[in-house]
C-alpha cells in the first residue's frame, strides 16, 4: 500500500462526524483544503440526519455501518475504540487506508503510530490502518523530537494540566454548565467526569493500571517509544484534569545523553516544525491554553537548565488537543499520503 | 529565647490581619482555642476601624506602626515581606517573638525556617523571629518527611497546581468576578494576575530569576534544603497557577536512596504527622483541591513506583495553602513555643 493512487482529490469519511474531534477533523480538512471530492460523515445512529457544515454546504450525517465505505479513499475515525474495532477492519476491506484517532491499534505492531513532525516515514509501513497517537502524548514528542536528534532522551518526567474538551464535547460543556451553575448560585452536577471540574483539579485520566498509573499515563510511557522509535526511553507522566476548556499543557523535565544547554535547546526547538517557542521571562511570556487554543503548533517556554540533575533540561509545552494532539495530526497523516 | 514564659495565656497581635491569610489566621487561633489575652490586630492604614470577629467579639483593626506591639507575647505577621523587614524588629525590640509568614527572613541563617511536623526543635533556636515557610513547601515537606526519616533523599521534581488564594484574597475574588463575568456574557478583566486565570493556567508564581526558575520555584528548593537540614535535597519545581479557589496541589516524584515500595510508603505516611493518605485508585479516591480546602491536613495519595527510575516514587499530594501553607502552620509554631 503506503501512498494512496495520485487522485486530483480524494473520497473520505469521517468516522464519529459529531464528536468533539469529528467535527474538529472538518475545520481542519477545509483549513487545510484538503482535496476532498467525496465527504461522508458518519456517526452512531442517534446523530443521523444532523447536519454539518463544511466549505459552506450542508452535509448530513449518516449511520456508520460495515456498509458504509464503499470508494472511501480514506476514513478517519474518532468514534471511540470499540467503534474503530468493529468497523475500521471493514473500511480497509473496502479499500480505505483508515487513520484511526481511538486507543484501538496504538500498539498493534502491524499499525504504524504517527506523528508527522517526528516518524513521517512510518506513515508508509501502513497495512491499512494507521494510528494517531494519545493527545497529550503528541504534543510532547513534538517537542522532544528536536532534542532526540541531537542527544538521545533517557528519561522524561511529565506533570499534564489537561482540558475538559479532552473528554469530548459533553464534557467541555459540562465544565461551562458548572460555571454557569455556580454564577448563578445553582446546584452544580457532575455527570461526565466522576467529580466537579469547576474550581477543582483530578489526577485521574482513563482508568487506573496495576501499577498504579492511569491508562492515559501509560500511554505516554508506551506510545512515546513506539513514535520516537526508542524502546529505552522512560516517560514517568501523572496526568491531571484541569479547568480549562480547549488545550492541554505538560511540565516536562528531560534527561539526554549529552547536555542540552537552554541556548541550544531553544534553537532546535525554533527549527523544528510544528513548534514555536514562546520563552521571554522578562516579558512574562510563555505559552498559556486560553491563547493556544485553536492553533495547529505546539508552543513551548520556560526553558531552562534543571537544577536536580545534570543533561536534564525543564520546559513547559502547550497545544490544542483537539487540534495537533487529533485532528490536525490526522488530517496531516493523510496529507502524508496523498503527497 | 526558646520557649515563652509560661503563662495561662498570651497577648497576640497579627500583622495584616485583614488579608486572606489574616482572616485564616483568626479561624485557626479560634478552632485551636489557643490561649489568648489580648488580641490585637493591625493592618495598614486604609484597613483601619474595619472590625474583625473573633469568638463572636468584634475587634477594630489599628494601624500597624513600630510601637504596635507593647506588651505583645506573639506577633503573627503575613503583611508582605517589605512590612514584615520593617516592623518585625520593633515587635522583638518590644519582647514579642514574631512568626512571619512572609519570605523575607526565610534565608537568614539567624532565622529558624519550620515546619512542626519536620523540624520543629529548631523553632527553639530563635533570636526574637521564626519564619513561616512558602506554602507550597510546607505541603511538599510534610509528605516527604516521612520518607527522609527512612531514607535520604536524593532528588525531587514537582509540578504544583496552584489556587488564587495563594496570590490573596483579591486574586481569589478575581477568579470569582472573571467566573461570574463570564456567565454574564460581560468582559472579563484580569488585574491582580498578568493573566485571565478563568479556563486558563499559567506557569509563572513570584517573579523569574536569572536562572530560567521563578523565586517560587526557587523558594522550594532553597527552603526545602533549610527545613529538612540537608543541604543536598535537589528540587526542580514548576509552579503554575491553576483556577482553583483554595489549595493548593502537587505531582511529587522523588529518589531516595534507599528503594521505598510504594506499600513501605503507604504506612510511613500513614503514621506520619498531619498526613491523611487517601489512595484508592480502584474506587477513584485521590485527593482533591476542592475537597481539602479548609482542612488543616494535607493529603497523599497515587502513591505508586516511579517506572523512569530506580529508588524513585512518585505520588500527589494536596492541601490548604492559607491553612498548613500559612496560618495553621504559623500557630502550630507558636503552640510549640507555649507548650
Amino acid at each position: 500500500m503506503a501512498q494512496l493512487q495520485k487522485k486530483d482529490a480524494y473520497n473520505v469519511a469521517i468516522a464519529g462526524a459529531t464528536g468533539a474531534v469529528g467535527e474538529t477533523f472538518l475545520q481542519i480538512l477545509e483549513e487545510r483544503n484538503f482535496p476532498i471530492a467525496e465527504l461522508r460523515l458518519l456517526a452512531s445512529k442517534r446523530s443521523v440526519g444532523k447536519t454539518l457544515k463544511f466549505k459552506g454546504k450542508d452535509y448530513t450525517v449518516q449511520e456508520l455501518t460495515h456498509d458504509s465505505f464503499k470508494d472511501i479513499d480514506i476514513a478517519l475515525f474518532s468514534a471511540g475504540g470499540g467503534r474503530s474495532l468493529e468497523f475500521a477492519p471493514s473500511a480497509v476491506k473496502a479499500g480505505a487506508v483508515v487513520v484511526d484517532n481511538s486507543s484501538a491499534y496504538r500498539m498493534d505492531d502491524e499499525v504504524p503510530l504517527v506523528v508527522p513532525e517526528v516518524n513521517p516515514q512510518d506513515a508508509f509501513k501502513h497495512k491499512g490502518i494507521i494510528a494517531n497517537p494519545n493527545c497529550t502524548t503528541i504534543i510532547m514528542v513534538v517537542a522532544l523530537q528536536p532534542l532526540h536528534a541531537y542527544s538521545r532522551i533517557k528519561k522524561v518526567v511529565v506533570s499534564s494540566y489537561q482540558s475538559s474538551s479532552g473528554a469530548g464535547a459533553q464534557a467541555m460543556q459540562e465544565l461551562m454548565d458548572q460555571t454557569k451553575a455556580w454564577a448563578e448560585g445553582k446546584e452544580i452536577k457532575a455527570e461526565k467526569f466522576a467529580n466537579q471540574l469547576l474550581f477543582n483539579v483530578f489526577p485521574h485520566i482513563d482508568s487506573f493500571t496495576a501499577n498504579g498509573y492511569t491508562k492515559e499515563e501509560m500511554k505516554m510511557f508506551n506510545e512515546t517509544r513506539k513514535i520516537m522509535g526508542d524502546k529505552d526511553i522512560k516517560v514517568s507522566a501523572t496526568c491531571v484534569r484541569v479547568p480549562v476548556l480547549s488545550a492541554h499543557s505538560e511540565a516536562v523535565t528531560v534527561e539526554t545523553e549529552k547536555e542540552i544547554t537552554p541556548e541550544l535547546a531553544r534553537e532546535l526547538f525554533s527549527k523544528a516544525p510544528g513548534l514555536i517557542v514562546k520563552d521571554n521571562p522578562e516579558k512574562s511570556e510563555y505559552p498559556m491554553p486560553l491563547y493556544v487554543a485553536g492553533q495547529d503548533d505546539c508552543y513551548v517556554g520556560r526553558i531552562r537548565k534543571d537544577i536536580s540533575a545534570d543533561n536534564t533540561l525543564s520546559f513547559w509545552v502547550v497545544g490544542d488537543q483537539l487540534r495537533k494532539g487529533a485532528a490536525t495530526n490526522a488530517v496531516q497523516i493523510a496529507e502524508l499520503l496523498i503527497k
